[in-house]
């Protein structure tokens, strides 16, 4: 099954918002639709993250989708950067106040916009999203009903990149309203969330149908077979 | 594809152990085998043996063979019951200081007479054991080369059914020594091994290859997902 990609703008709030669909080119009827959200100082259009949604097309006949998260590529000065401190903007994203808001919001606009279009089944919409994909991720899937499948995790209550407010306070309120299936992924030596504290996140998912899958590596070195097992899962309960 | 059960019996150091074999009724040449280590106070023809045994033929085309653990089934005094403090008998296997080098011989005969019958590749062997299956199967794992791939845990360093020389001493010697890959599985709620204790036994296994799956629920709620996936790991390992 071949891939067609291609850009769109969402419109709220004053707000343009880049994303990049990707579909099969053979699909008979609505498809399912997987939204991805990309990690840290990232964009929509990571290798990892292309490499993912082509997957989801060509070998499960699922269509993904990915947004500039509020700052990053399109939308702000944050782009890729090897600096693990992290961009002064970056750091400044976390200590808005509504940051959160605004990114949940850029979702549902995205997604209202995505199933208007009739393409998709609006009872198969998932989501994929790890390290800052669940920062923004967790709390957008708390309080979306039409995500009804999601893969979490390479994030925790504790580690460097858990510090400042980045992720915490908002989410222990959130976390119990993720009820949706859920498979959450820990890196074993990860720099950046410590284990104790993603395997803390893993417990406060509201999720009855919830599992953990734990693989030896950093933060950065998913393996083949993990990445896998994230399109599987989602696979699974949505086509 | 059918299965066939017969039971058999390996002579060694003057014990006759009992075991029973699964094999596939249309097998062409040698097929993949997998040990199969029960739980504790149960035999080696329980309910959930049987149907993993019969799956990994019909799912896999790969033989499972099973044996008495010293004092259980047809070996001893123990056998399935309820009481969750511990037949006196089973408390008693635990304060013998040749209980796991007794299991390690009983199982490497068993290997030695499996494979000398041809039926199966020497080169395709796996084990599968949770719980005692785990608390006897580490230390013959990590004692044999032989073993290719290994599903282990239900276990660990703390809680009711690791204490008093039951698990580990011996395990932490051992666990680094086992080097194949594993798929090692725990439940987040079991009230018998705690799951710091199974995350410590985790992170101490020797294989650079190996993962874990973390599923909700009790010591002995092991879900669908959870053993579909054991027999999975295996399969890919083996065939």
């Amino acid at each position: 099954m071949g891939v067609i990609e291609r850009g769109f703008f969402v419109e709220r709030a004053g707000d343009r918002i880049p994303g990049i669909l990707w579909a099969p080119d053979e699909a008979v009827g609505p498809v399912p639709l997987v939204l991805i959200g990309h990690g840290g100082q990232s964009e929509k259009r990571n290798p990892n993250g292309l490499a993912l949604a082509r997957h989801f097309v060509r070998r499960h006949g699922i269509a993904a989708a990915a947004i500039d998260a509020v700052d990053h590529g399109e939308r702000g000065p944050i782009a890729a950067i090897e600096d693990p401190a992290g961009h002064p903007d970056y750091i400044a994203l976390w200590k808005r106040p509504d940051t959160f808001d605004r990114m949940n919001g850029d979702w549902k606009a995205t997604l209202d916009d995505l199933l208007g279009t009739g393409l998709f089944d609006a009872k198969r919409v998932g989501y994929w999203g790890l390290s800052m994909g669940t920062m923004l991720g967790l709390p957008f899937v708390a309080s979306e009903p039409r995500i009804r499948a999601a893969v979490l995790g390479l994030c925790g209550f504790a580690g460097p990149s858990a510090v400042r407010g980045r992720f915490g306070p908002r989410h222990r309120i959130d976390a119990p309203n993720v009820t949706c299936p859920v498979l959450f992924m820990v890196q074993w030596d990860d720099e950046r969330f410590d284990r104790d504290g993603a395997f803390e996140l893993f417990g406060a998912l509201g999720a009855k149908d919830k599992r953990m899958h734990v693989h030896p590596g950093l933060h950065g070195e998913l393996s083949v077979e993990a990445s896998a097992a994230t399109r599987e899962f989602l696979a699974g309960r949505l086509t």
